[in-house]
Order: structure tokens, then sequence, then C-alpha cells
């Protein structure tokens, strides 16, 4: 019996996750809290832009996890034998570089920058380089706009170049130090393969693609000339970087003796180039041409992939359109927002009543979920963490409109969730408005299995059905399949992801359907929010708001009639 | 020994204050809350905008604190003699309509309409009249521009021609069987007199001038034409309505036999005219020309004098300019804000954690004084009850701008208090924008006893010191001040408000000036606050908002720098 497993590296814990490759069952699973900082992130209480993750951590993850979901998988199945996995994938979040020394090791794990967060890995939602990123989407719509177009149009905070030339900016012994830099999902391929020289290392085309500038059409990563304007040692520094990037179907090399004994597993076998979480989430959703996964957590992660035979526009806004990424043979197209669960966390955690005793998420949702659309009279734009796509701008915030003295947190609970919907189909309106169709939506994370009212509002407003990913882990799952890839058929795997998604990826019987009364009434809302969200976030878009509070207040009457 | 009494009838409780005339020392306090509906406030579950009261309260809570305030006296003044007692003033809230019969019995106390909340008293805040009331702005606007001149250019869903013909529209019987509509500060002191004939009775110049477009310059009323446009019956009503309205130093009439055996006091002493409480309030804090008086509670009342020798302009959006309210002698100017204390209660009662535990205004305080001004990036519209001045619209509600996923309950509570001192400032220079200049500011009311960072915040946004009234009741000191008054030097009272005034108010020994650099950084918050404030709230004011969020990031990344 053929096994496969997938590390799935989220941003406060790794999980891994053996299957089955002939059916996609779940044999055994392990989860690693890191343990540095608060919930596995270095924060700086003086400054809530910085996220950094200690890469000790990551090493951790790997034994523990591995060997317990081996331990889990043997007493799912007593004949278990894990010399039966026939690869490895990994998944990871990022953009999260990591400064590394000539040999490929992160400088945290060095004696003189251990206790430097510089040397940290750049966890993908600090925001310290917003500046940067202003500079570098400034110099590129001048001088190379082709490098923006791939990618929205804008390059934000989160990305790699950005946060390499805050580094430089303000830390300039770390990047001076720093050999060269690694996303985490190339490093931990090359760590197991036992070779981590990061001018051999396979690096990842979803890093590479959606976070880099990187195309095959200008022939790799942004001209050494155009780095050299930001910054002279950032010129210098792409000389050590990279010129070519793989899709996760191809092998980043085979497992090393010391890694196999250690983690008891067999020698050489291969593993997959690394990814990002939703990247891999989206393919063990299921996903293919015409449908949209959104992985749903504190963000929300929207990958669409489209077929290599039609010519795609550039799309503004969108965070990138990559070959190869997402799911190999496919263009990769990824866009998303930088708070969903945790903007409902924000207002259970820190602001309603009771905190999570009185007025839990459960609570909240029994109340929220009895209201009719409109009925709140409220409207929210869900910009506490900045907007993602389609405004890729993190200096963005919050807004809460349409409150009076009887306004109820359980209806200001309705309004996040619509917002985030709202955000949502602002998303999809978008691949829309471009030619990329959005027929179907696969969800998965916990909200999507916890949680029916969001899902209801969520089909409500897109005025598409919801469907729901029959695992729980499909980031997990998605590496799992990518192990499977590079195992390929002759070992008991695949030839191809589309090939193994069809034996392993499903969805739960529940489908979230839109209630056309409810439709109509969103579709009004949307304007609304629309406006709002055009007049807060288009610069220059000059506009009369004197409607907003008096319709919402009409539409509240129409749903109180 | 000379005493006078002030009977102050608030939103959910009446107070009755005995003093000293010559020197205002209060002598005897008691209140009665009233106990019909939820705090004394009949409500419908279904409409959030009604607002009644049962007139049958008004009049047990004279007998009960009356008797009661002669009890706390003798308990103060072993040699307290009631029959002392000079005078007897009274304020109410208002424009608190009744309709009453020919005998000017209000409907509500007739076996008839006993039950029906269309005959109770329209409470001040009863909102169920806006669409009334925009249908009679839009008719003054065509016909009767002069109407509105003097009430701030729009007619408000709380005064007292939309409430009747709310009225009129939705409960034509109640209509039909009013012979006529009194204020109940027109009632109370008639039924003191024991003669509320309808026909008779003097009415109050504050709530006539303020609520009712009277005006000398037109004679009274607004004409029988005008009125029957809107429906023939209100046309009709205007004959059983009144010609004169009367400043509170005239006297009503004289303490009936029958009520001065109820209330242990000398039959035949005046009573004043009656006035709003807001009114009273100012004359008992003291005002005079170039003083506001805020009356700070659940709304906010902002009273301005000026002198009758001035030509004065009409002032958009000020609800009005009239000759003889607020102190006898001068023009009386009102302006205010729809919810102040309201607004931080919602906020305590309904939506932070903890409740009333947790989360108290005491402990909220505590967080928030700690604060800079900037500091959390946040701004309110204070709108949550619609905006009374200088926008006239109660159809406005409330805005939130600028959280992000580390925004705590604190910070809003703190952006919440700036709010309504931005909706201060922005009230205080309208009036200056039209030649009505503020030098000084008196605040009256729980707030500015027991918040001082409350009182700070204003004066830091106004860039006024805040003065605070040396009586926590200013309300029922003005009435006794009129009961004073109307009794006259002869009967060891006085001849005019002012003279009083001179023996009687003082404040606080602690003033709130103006923290330099507090100031400056409030300035910058004010031009945005003021940005949203017109584009939400002014019809055709297009603008570009894309900066405000920004803006916000900016100052508040000063603040913490």
């Amino acid at each position: 019996m053929p096994y496969s497993i997938g590390l799935d590296y989220g941003t406060n814990s790794v999980r891994a996750l053996i299957i089955d490759v002939k059916d996609g069952r779940e044999l055994g699973v392990a989860v690693y809290e890191y343990e540095s900082g608060t919930n596995g992130i270095i924060l700086d209480p003086s400054d809530h832009n910085v996220a950094r993750q200690n890469p000790a951590d990551y090493l951790k993850g790997i034994e523990v996890t591995v060997t317990a979901a081996i331990s889990d998988a043997q007493k799912a199945k007593p004949d278990f034998d894990a010399h039966e996995i026939i690869g490895i994938g990994i998944d990871t979040t990022g953009s999260t570089p990591l400064a590394v020394n000539e040999e490929g090791t992160p400088l945290a794990l060095t004696d003189e920058f251990k206790d430097n967060p510089n040397a940290m890995a750049w966890l993908w939602k600090d925001h310290t380089s917003f500046a940067e990123a202003s500079e570098i989407t400034e110099l590129a719509k001048k001088e190379h706009p082709e490098y923006l177009a791939k990618c929205g149009g804008i390059y934000s905070s989160e990305w790699f170049f950005s946060k390499l030339l805050h580094c430089l900016r303000v830390d300039e012994a770390v990047f001076d130090a720093a050999f060269s830099w690694v996303e985490y999902c190339d490093w931990l391929p090359a760590v197991l393969a036992g070779d981590t020289n990061p001018l051999t290392l396979k690096r990842s085309v979803c890093a590479a693609g959606h976070k880099a500038m990187f195309s095959k059409e200008w022939g790799g990563l942004p001209a050494k000339d155009f780095l050299a304007k930001l910054d002279p040692k950032l010129g210098d520094l792409r000389d050590r970087l990279y010129s070519e990037a793989y899709a996760v179907d191809t092998e980043a090399g085979k497992l090393c003796s010391e890694w196999a004994t250690k983690l008891g597993l067999k020698e050489g076998i291969p593993i997959a180039v690394g990814a990002f979480d939703a990247h891999l989430g989206a393919v063990g959703s299921g996903i293919g041409d015409g449908t949209m996964v959104k992985i749903m957590g504190t963000s929300c992660c929207d990958m669409v992939v489209g077929d290599l035979a039609t010519k795609l526009s550039d799309i503004p806004g969108i965070c990138g359109i990559v070959e190869g990424s997402v799911l190999p043979g496919f263009y990769g197209l990824e866009a998303g927002q930088s708070a969903v669960g945790d903007l409902y966390n924000w207002f259970v955690d820190s602001i309603e009543p009771g905190g999570a005793q009185a007025g839990s998420h459960v609570s909240l949702t029994r109340k929220a979920k009895e209201l009719k659309p409109g009925e709140s009279g409220l409207i929210y734009l869900d910009w506490n963490n900045g907007n993602r796509t389609i405004l890729v701008d993190q200096r963005l915030t919050g807004l809460l409109i349409g409150q009076t003295l009887h306004t109820k947190p359980y209806e200001i609970y309705r309004a996040l969730v619509e917002a985030t919907a709202f955000g949502a189909l602002s998303i999809i309106n978008r691949f829309e408005e471009y030619g990329v169709s959005i027929d179907d939506i696969v969800v998965c994370g916990g909200i999507a299995e916890k949680n029916s009212m969001v899902m209801q509002i969520f089909a409500d407003i897109t005025n598409r059905q919801m469907k729901v990913s029959s695992s729980s882990q499909t980031c997990a799952l998605g590496a799992a399949i990518a192990a499977s890839v590079v195992a390929g058929s002759e070992n008991g795997g695949y030839d191809s992801c589309t090939e193994a998604q069809k034996n392993i990826c499903f969805v739960k019987d529940t489908v979230y359907k839109p209630i056309a009364e409810n439709v109509v009434v969103y579709e009004k809302l949307f304007r609304l929010y629309m406006q709002l969200h055009d007049g807060f976030g288009v610069k220059g878009s000059s506009c009369d708001m004197s409607n907003v509070m008096k319709d919402l207040l009409e539409i509240k009457d129409q749903a109180n009639a």
C-alpha cells in the first residue's frame, strides 16, 4: 500500500498528514505548535507591523509531527509501515523569506544573529516594509511596468523584495551577512534532501512568481540594474538569488540518510518542490478550470487556475498570474483578503461583551443568523488588516457605518461576516471582468466546517453555490498529493496532480445555495459597500456619500416591514 | 427667609428643588421616577422611533416631589416653613406635546383614550414624525422660508407640528378628539393655577419660538392656510392654539387652593410661565452674553443668548433664535447634540466586554485617558441618534473609521468622547461664523462632574476653557430663579433673572484649560471629522475620501513616535 506525507506549515503551527495514495484516506496526523514568541510569532510591542518566526521551530516541527503522524497511522492501521511512504510534499506560508549564509543556514541559527529578529523568518503578515513596497511600486511603474502587471499593478509590503529592502534599510549588518535569501518553502525541502546550498536549491515558482516578480517573459527575477536603483546592495544580491523556479510536480531532492533515520522514513524517497499553503490547499480541494478555491482561515486566499492555451490578460489588483503555480499545467491566479477569521476573532476577543465566555462565536452566531439581510442597517469595510485584493493597500483600516443607539453586538458581528463576503465578491467580480469565469466555489478551512451562517451569507452575497471540501486539512492533503506525484505512477503514485485529484479530492454533501430574496437585498448593500470601498480605497474617486446612511436606513426599514 | 421652588421635568424623572432666594443655597430636593413604561418612557418594540409618556406621571410627580422636598428642607433646617416659599417655577423637556380636550385635560387621562399611546405626551425624542418633518420643511421652503429661518432652515421630527401632523396621519380619532395641543411645560403651570383652559393658558415662548415656528415677526404661529396645505384639519386647529407666548419672568397664574392644600404651600403664590429644561438650566448656570451653557446629559443642549440691541442674522442649522427664550431680555439661541451620554452608555451597556461589570465608564475612562490624541487612529461620527445641530437630520447614523485588528474598546470609547467634542466644536464654529462669539463655556450635568477626561477632551478640542456649574441641578435651580422673579423683589424675590443670577449662580474652582500640544493634534483630527461630517451629512458635497484612512494612520504614527 503506497502512502505519502504532506507537511503543512501554517502561521502558528505545522501539521503532518499521512494519506493512502489510492483514495486519499487520511491515516495519520500530528500538529506541532511553534514554541517561540506569541503563538509562534515574534512580535514587537512597539510596532504592530512586526511579525517574525524562528526557523528552529520549523526544524523541530518536522521531527515532532512526522514521527507523531506515523504513530497515529499505526494506531489507525496496525500493519502500517512507514517505509511504504513514497514521497514527501511541503507547503508553507509566504512570502516568508529567511536570510541565509553560504551554506544555506538561516542567520537566526548562527550564534552571531540568534537573538536578532531581522535574522528570523519575515512572516507573510509582517507589514514593516510598507514604505519599501511603495518605493518598489513607484520605480517599477516608471521603468518596468511589466514587472507589476502580473502581480496586480502594486507590489505589496508582504512580499519578498519589500522585506529584503527594509532589512537592508534598518539592519544592514544582517543584510550584509546574508549570502542569499530563501523562502522557507524553498529551504525546507532542501533541508530534508541534505543540501541547502542557496545557489542550487530548487526554488518554488509560487513564491518566485507571485511574490518576487519572477517570470520567464523577462528571464527570471527583475533585472540587476532595477534592483540596484533601489539599493546597490540589492542589485549585487541578485547574482546570489536564482534564475529558475519550479512547480510542485518537480522533485526538489531525495530524502537524505540523516533525516530518514531521524524520521523513520525510507532514505531516498523524493521530496516535492515546496509551495505556498494556499496553493497546495487549492490542489487538495480539487481546484480546476472554473473553480475558485477559498482557503478561509484567519485570512482568506482565493485560488483560481487558467488554461495555458488561453491568453490571459493581466488583472489589476490580483496578486499574481503565474504559470505552474497552484496546479502544474495551468496558470495559477492568486487573490486574497487580509483578514477574515481574524476580523471575527478581533470582535469576539477584543470588543464585544463577555469575551470568550458570554459572547463567543457560537452565541453571537446564534443571534446573528436570525437577522434578515439589511435588518441591522450596518455596513462594514473589512480592512482592519488592510486590503490585499483588489486594492493591494495595507494602509487601509476598518469602517463601520449605520449604527444607532440600538445597535447590538451580534448585528456588528453579522456585518463583519457580510463585509468579508462583500470583499470576496469584489474579487470574484474582478476576475470575471477580466475574462476568468468563476462558476463554482469550494471552501476549505475551519470556518467553512464550523459556521453555516458564514457559508450561507457567502452564498447569498456572491450569488454562487458554496461547496465545502471534504478534507479538513486540504493544505497538507495537497502537499501529500504533490508527494505522490513526484513519486510517480511507477512507485504507486501518480503522473500528474489532476490525475491524483480525481481519486483524492471530494466535497461534502451539504452545499450552500443562494436564497433568492436574500440575493436581492445583498445586491443593494453590495452597491453601497463598493461605494464606500472605492470612496475610501481609490485615490481620486470623488463621490457624494450623503446617500449612504439614508439608503441603509431605507433598506433596514424594508427589512423590518 | 424667602424660599422658592423649582420643578424640573426630565426624560425619566421629575425633581423638586427648594432654594434660599438670597444666596441660592439648596435646602431640599426630591426626585420621582416616572412609573409608566420603561424608565418612564412608553416604547414600541416594533418601532424604535416611538417614545411617549403618561401625563399621570407628571401629576403624581408634583405631589411626591414637592412634599418630599419640603421634608428634606425641614431636615436641613428645622425652622424651615413651607409657607415662606414665595413662588414656583417649572421646566420640562420639549417639544413634548399633549392632545387635550376643551377643558385642557390630556386625552390620555380620559377613559376613552387612556391606553392609546398617541393620546400620551409625545416625548421630545419621539422620532416617528420624520416624514412629516420633511414635508413641513419642503412646504415652508417653498412658501414661507421665513418660518424656517429662525429655526435653522430645517423643521425637525422632534418638533410640535411634525408630531401633530403625524398623529393626524396615523390616528385620526385622537387628532379629532383633541380640542387643542399643549406642551406640558405650558400645561403644568396651568394645572397648579387651577385653570387649564387651552385657549387662555399662558404658552411658553421657548416652546413656541423654538419648536412651533412662532414669531412676532409674522404675528405668531404659521398662517392658517400654510397649515391647511399640510392638512385642512391642521389648518382648523390653528384657531384653537395660541397667538401669544411668554418668557419665564411672566406669571402664569397663582397657586390654587386645591394644590396649595395638597402640597402644603401657601395659596396664591405666583407660578412662573414654563420653559424647557435646558433653557432654565442655562439660567441656573449663569448664562449671559458671550457664555455658552452646555447641559450635558444623555443628549446635550447648547444655550447661548444675544443682546436684543444687536441685529442677529439667521443661523443655518441652529434650532432657534427666539426673543425672550432662555434669558428674558435677550435673544435665546438653542443648539444641541442628539446623543452624548447616550452614546457613551450605548457602548458601555451594549457593545464592549463585560458590560457594566468589567467595562464600566470608570474602567474604560481609566485606560482611555492614558491615550494621546490621535494615538488610537480612530474617528467617530457621533450620529447614532441623528444630528440635531448643525445638520438637523435624524436620518443619519454613526460611523467608526480607522480600526485595526489591534483596536481596543477603550480606544473606541475615547473616540466616542472625542466625536461628541468635535460635534460640539462644529456648533460653536457655526455660531461664530454668524457673528455670535463664544468666549466662555459653562457645563452642567452629571458628566461634567464625574468625568474629568471628558471635560479635558472638550477643552482641548474646542480650544476653550471649560467651567463647571457649581450646582448639580441647574435646571431646577433655573426654575427656582424664575419662581423668585415672578414673586418679585417686593416679596423677597428679584425683579429680573440677571439680578437673581448674580446672587445664585456660580462655577466650581476647577477649570479645564486647553493643552497646547493636544490642541494641535485635534485641529488635524477635526479637519478629518468635518470631511466625514460634510461628506456623509451634506447632500451634494462630493469629496475624495481616500486620504482619510491614511491621514489617520499618519497622525497615529506621529502620536506613537
